[in-house]
């Protein structure tokens, strides 16, 4: 098997909601796909170690809010690599409440689909969930959606163990940089700083080294502060 | 619901082929995504009245080809808008057999993924097909693969009404033509003939009315006759 054929697949990037009474929490997915149009039901697979799983599980509705290509990668780390159960990750995120009262992420999002539980799969490690669609409406009809594609090409983004299509050093690491340009690796989400990239949510110049960063710097994708960095070999 | 914004969501367009006994079939589906990655497993929504599904229920196995951005749309139209059941799609696509014995559609494809159904999820009109990956590999792992909004936005490609994301009217029409260069609708797969931008595939430059087409040119989709054509309103 050469997995990387599953690099060939398309996703979307899409911030899911769930929860009930009071207590709610959201996570990166990059599998949703609409099942059939009449009625409108879509599919989304979750990992049954994330607390969203737990939450869908137990109020049986969620949210698809759908990334726009601009959203910024803190954003995707926010909701990607870090853990609801301790934290609240929709603090101080721009929120609507539609009918299923789960909070619709509006902030860096193009549309949202509201659904309620109607079928589940065991799929092993995940659980697909069928949702039959209860509302949705477009936020910015004319911006772009992000693609799982721009995330890790133009974005320079990396997949959580928990992903769906996760697959540990399957993915073809870029050529190796010059010597003086040493690129680091986040241990804790695999974001590498690239000197000759720079990190513009960070305002850090192209050609900055590692070593220049400030000590306050963090990984832009899941805050990790600079001693979470390895270098790469 | 404003219905916008599924059209949000990311897809790829893949092949997917199933069969045994010497008769197989393939039709054109955007619903694929990759569920668990150990064991890799994928998800495909297959409408029901599909001979595709007919297949897959019988042989438990199908394969996906996914599609190059350069696919010319008259595969796409192949695939997508006939039926299977009187006319054998794979007469002169280039194949190849895998571990399935389910033929691989190498034509225009940059990778495959060979599946046997595990499980299966009945959604309505369409089932959601879950595969234990058996085999897969890259085809060219420099090309793009085509997605979605690309196969709409720059092939200006259409969807039967038997897919997925089929939404009867709800995608917003273009602006209206000028007076002079009248566009036409195929009747049969809804392609429409824009004389602002002509037909790549047939050889037909920008700027050729619809009446100035030869008698002989077809629908770039489906192959349908220019009889098959009505103007715009």
């Amino acid at each position: 098997m050469n997995k990387s054929a599953f690099y060939k697949l398309s996703y979307g990037l899409y911030v899911i909601t769930s929860g009930g009474a009071g207590k709610f929490n959201g996570q990166i997915a990059n599998t949703v796909f609409q099942v059939t149009s009449d009625p409108p039901t879509l599919a989304v697979s979750i990992n049954k170690k994330n607390y969203t799983h737990e939450c869908i599980r137990s109020c049986r509705q969620f949210v698809v809010s759908i990334l726009e290509e601009t959203a910024p990668t803190t954003m995707i780390g926010r909701f990607g690599f870090k853990c609801g159960r301790e934290f609240d990750k929709l603090d101080g995120i721009a929120i609507r409440t539609g009918v299923t009262g789960v909070p619709i992420v509006t902030e860096n999002c193009v549309a949202f689909i509201e659904a309620e539980v109607i079928k589940e799969m065991d799929c092993g490690s995940h659980t697909l969930f069928l949702g039959r669609v209860l509302g949705c409406d477009a936020l910015d009809a004319e911006a772009e959606p992000m693609t799982y594609a721009y995330y890790h090409t133009v974005k320079g983004g990396k997949a959580p163990k928990t992903a769906p299509t996760y697959q540990a050093e399957a993915r073809p690491k870029p050529p190796a940089p010059a010597a003086k340009a040493a690129r680091y690796a986040c241990t804790i989400c695999g974001y590498i700083y690239n000197p000759e990239i720079g990190d513009a949510n960070g305002k850090i110049k192209p050609g900055t080294p590692f070593e220049d960063l400030p000590a306050q710097w963090s990984c832009p994708v899941c805050g990790a502060g600079k001693d979470k960095f390895e270098k790469e070999r």
